[in-house]
């Protein structure tokens, strides 16, 4: 089969390699009918992710067709249309009981395209297959469901329900990539009153607007804590989700929280944030962090189901699995190209 | 002042009446800009509410300019433009100090109308005025800010956030009244994938489909649980809200929820109904019951002013004070006169 | 091996039948080490579970040692001590996902010693064994591990986390038997300032007062409601538990609580009860009801492990696997016996 | 009467001052027949607290019999024995009706002894009465009411609350001053596994061990990191309170942490810590910061009347009020002389 193979920083290559086997009575093999490009894939050719080997098919998220199963698989078989999660379940570890899949103790985790091979290929193999897709209902289409992968679950499940947004909240979002877009669409489902949209770049703001902002503030030219304030009775966000993962985003997310905000950080940080505890000690922040868990996926579908939820507006791309590279590049070169999710189908 | 002022079962009269006259120094006194008819009125009028005695002026909804305030009001002053929760809250007793206001125990919760003269006339006292009112943010009206003094926050506290809808959620309300209508409004905050209402009339239903029903069903004419089953995989509703207060809709309500459900009951109930703790005691329901306590205000006016949210179209009749006994008709004919909220305006 | 083996209403017999043997690839096969009778198996035994067909092992309660597992099975393996819960969890459906046990859709459940051969045997063959056992860590011998099979989660869940019992609660549990005192040593752990016991039996009072509560009422000679007023200023309970099953003590658990009280019903019933909802329907009354899960197991057994919890004390007898019969019968006659737990090895 | 007056820096002496007089209808004047001193008064004195002013009555937390009340004043009288709160709540705020006294927008927060006249002193004046103080139940004493009006609410709310602290939860205490040690009687409530008390001080290990801590670890000469995996599978800690104030203790309660964990910050710091957000992104942390509300004031009553928590033993010295600078002094030599709390009565 075709495959998008690593090899090494700064290269990946659509490759033939062989078609994946089962290797556990609890796998499933997938043909893939729809996959897509990552930022993490981008960190990794970046060289940022030492556990991903040369030769790994990266890729983390599909839609597509069951074709095999292992004889412990009980919840689906050969012709069932399946959403694979990007987070793998043991199912049975403290973590997995949970719900924290994201945390899995037990084999699972972050592993397709990183020590599994991915789903960037015309087949994948799943691992703990039962407890890591999901049966995709009627009326759902292939494109709208891989949102659903791990795109749209970050921003829910890490900025929106972490955070608690809830009706009448004043929820201020930093950085409007794709992320920091699924966190307004997920917040929007819980009435804020506004959702301030923060980035440095106004096609990014523009973006944001169609995604459930209603106030948009470009901080490279103008401080955002007085929009804020004007309305917040001076006081501050109820909920600052951050979805840059850069120092200063993250201090300014503190800076804008009222005495009692939930501040969810989303952003993937490579270096420490100053905490300015000096002022937050007294303030009852709640911080959290997180990766995702995947454990939303059946909610989102329902909501993608009854059409309350509009997750193909995602999708900016499209490319056949022959141009994979060219996918890549278009989503490497988002800030000119204004890529947000790029879908490669057979 | 004119008033409308109780004088027995059956008899509710405009009457000229003594102004109101401060009696302790936290009270307030608020001109009466705007009030309404709620169901317990009737209540009244039907003899069922001993606690009202020949003479009472009626009311606990209104929207106001206040004129004098006590010693001790700290929040507001003459001319400032509030809304009268129909619950008083003393501020401190246990009940209140969780912001259960419904239940207070220091001579607050629903007084207003009932051992207190009310807001069915041109002044009325507000006692416990700093915890008992809210001050009117901007772009708010006085109609739309009406339907929060008890209708409103009742479908939304004691219907939805009791039953913890979330998104994604089945959720059935049983009664499309005045306050299961309020309770499919507010279940849309929270992005629900159905709301399925039931009613035996079709012109409730017909009012349902407009306050965010989408599945309809008249329960005189076909029972509703194949329909709940359609849409939740044969489980039943996430949640059930019962907003009539029979029996009969009780034991449906009990029935018509999968296992896990959240039933919330809103209807007033005047006798007990079978609970088939035979069949519930291994389904894992919770049930609730209660009060309004009108602490979901502020959050509601919120949405108002951001135009999240659409009070006024709860409102079907207007009058003039003049007009308030030809109002009560209006309102006790509902069936006939499609009345939903009448209000009334100097 | 030997088992006892149902053959029909009040027929239950220690039997040499084949041993247990794997069926599927997620299985495991548990030497039983020490077992127990649950009320249950009484039911059973009155022929009130019809599900239950001649010939059927019973027992749900187990701990022992792995002697072989299924090729999917990844968590234990020949030679693990491992507690066998009542609840087989398929791990992958809607409610395991969410770590609702008991109402698994995935072929779990309560199924042992009911519709698969239970652990009232030398051998018992456990389905979905990697989530419906746990490894038991060092410092926990067979006797108290065995208590968290069923009996300790179900007054612990359905009863005090259902409840939500909080530090300086009034807590009331109606009924003293085995689930009702484990209630008590659950609501223990969350501080209460005092739990009250209520029973019709002396005899059970008195155990109740060394499983945690402190004031006792029999309500066969004293209407229990002026004791809970005297240590609630009047207002009723917090938190109120019914551990009976019969409508007549189900209605004095509603009566029991404060307005605001969260009322948790364990009791297994077989008849409607009335709910008095011309009264409780102002009253703010959380009610739940529920299966038990097991998903607190892990919590407990660290509670065993450091000592904070004594789950010993709830065995009150103990028998050789060649008394199986008189151990019944031990059990069956508890109200002369004083029999809480009976517990088997062979 | 004799009062504590701040002088600028340094400078605190028993002084003859005029009684205080109500100035609002709210107030209510109390004779104080217990009060203390907390760190805070130390900043003060440090002039770490500008807002403190020349002249100013010092003290915030006190226990005494009501003389004189505002005709506001509702919930007490002349002759009722109080828990003065170290926080005035104006009842009304937005922060009020959540219970977040700590935060009033209405002119309360923490205003005794630093913008207010406070209660080191015969009497003092207690703004917002009714809000502000708790009636004692019969059966608890001024010394352990004491406790409450600061101290052991700071612990338990800003700590183990705001933390979650669980039955089966390992709960590590960094730093064991008086309020860390408030905060491992709090987590006892609720039934952790093990308390793990951090500190560099033996003497206030051996404390730590009286308030419930099981395991205690120097970190001057230990890294506690091994010792918290060696409890948790390896895993962290479920909780983690940092009640020190330092970056570096800071940075250690993040280490601690397990993924997933819930980490409190109790500590009053005067610097920024840098927050690893490089490691902290990917663990599902939740970080709290707050200031104590007194919300649990009146359940902390209802277990000290019910003897399930004795907060006596926080009470290390006594003294007459005439040797208030004496007090100080122990107080502030605290290191030398094992003051936890220093109790001054009439």
């Amino acid at each position: 089969m075709r495959a998008m193979v690593y090899h090494g920083p700064g290269n990946v290559a659509l490759t033939e390699v062989p078609d994946p086997e089962m290797t556990h009575e609890a796998d499933a093999v997938v043909r893939v009918e729809a996959t897509s490009i990552c930022g993490t894939d981008l960190h990794i050719l970046a060289g940022d992710v030492p556990t991903v080997r040369d030769g790994r098919i990266l890729g983390h998220e599909a839609v597509g067709t069951v074709v095999d199963v292992g004889s412990a698989v009980r919840t689906m078989g050969p012709g069932d249309r399946v959403l694979v999660s990007s987070i793998s379940a043991c199912g049975s570890c403290r973590y997995c009981r949970e719900a924290h899949y994201g945390q899995c103790l037990g084999g699972g985790g972050w592993i397709l395209g990183r020590t599994y091979d991915g789903a960037q290929a015309e087949y994948v193999r799943v691992p703990f297959a039962d407890t890591s897709t999901h049966r995709l209902p009627g009326g759902v289409d292939d494109e709208e469901a891989l949102m659903l992968s791990e795109l749209l679950p970050t921003g829910y499940e890490v900025g929106v329900l972490k955070a608690g947004v809830w009706p009448g909240d004043v929820v201020v979002v930093i950085g409007c990539g794709p992320v920091g877009l699924t966190a307004m669409m997920g917040a929007r489902l819980f009435s804020p009153s506004h959702i301030i949209a923060i980035d440095r770049a106004d096609s990014r703001l523009g973006a944001a607007k169609e995604f459930g902002a209603d106030i948009m503030v470009n901080d490279a030219t103008a401080d955002p804590l007085p929009t804020v304030r004007s309305v917040t009775d001076g006081l501050g966000a109820d909920v600052v989700i951050e979805a840059v993962g850069q120092p200063e985003t993250f201090e300014l997310a503190m800076r804008l929280g009222r005495p009692g905000a939930r501040i969810a950080n989303v952003g993937v940080h490579g270096r420490p944030a100053p905490l300015h505890l000096e002022d937050q000690w007294t303030r009852d922040i709640t911080l959290t962090t997180g990766l995702v868990d995947t454990y939303s996926v059946p909610a989102l579908l329902r909501l993608l189901a009854s059409r309350q939820l509009d997750a193909r507006k995602l999708v900016t791309h499209r490319f056949a699995f022959a141009d994979f590279e060219r996918a890549y590049d278009v989503f490497a070169r988002s800030a000119d190209t204004g890529a947000l999710k790029v879908v490669l189908s057979p």
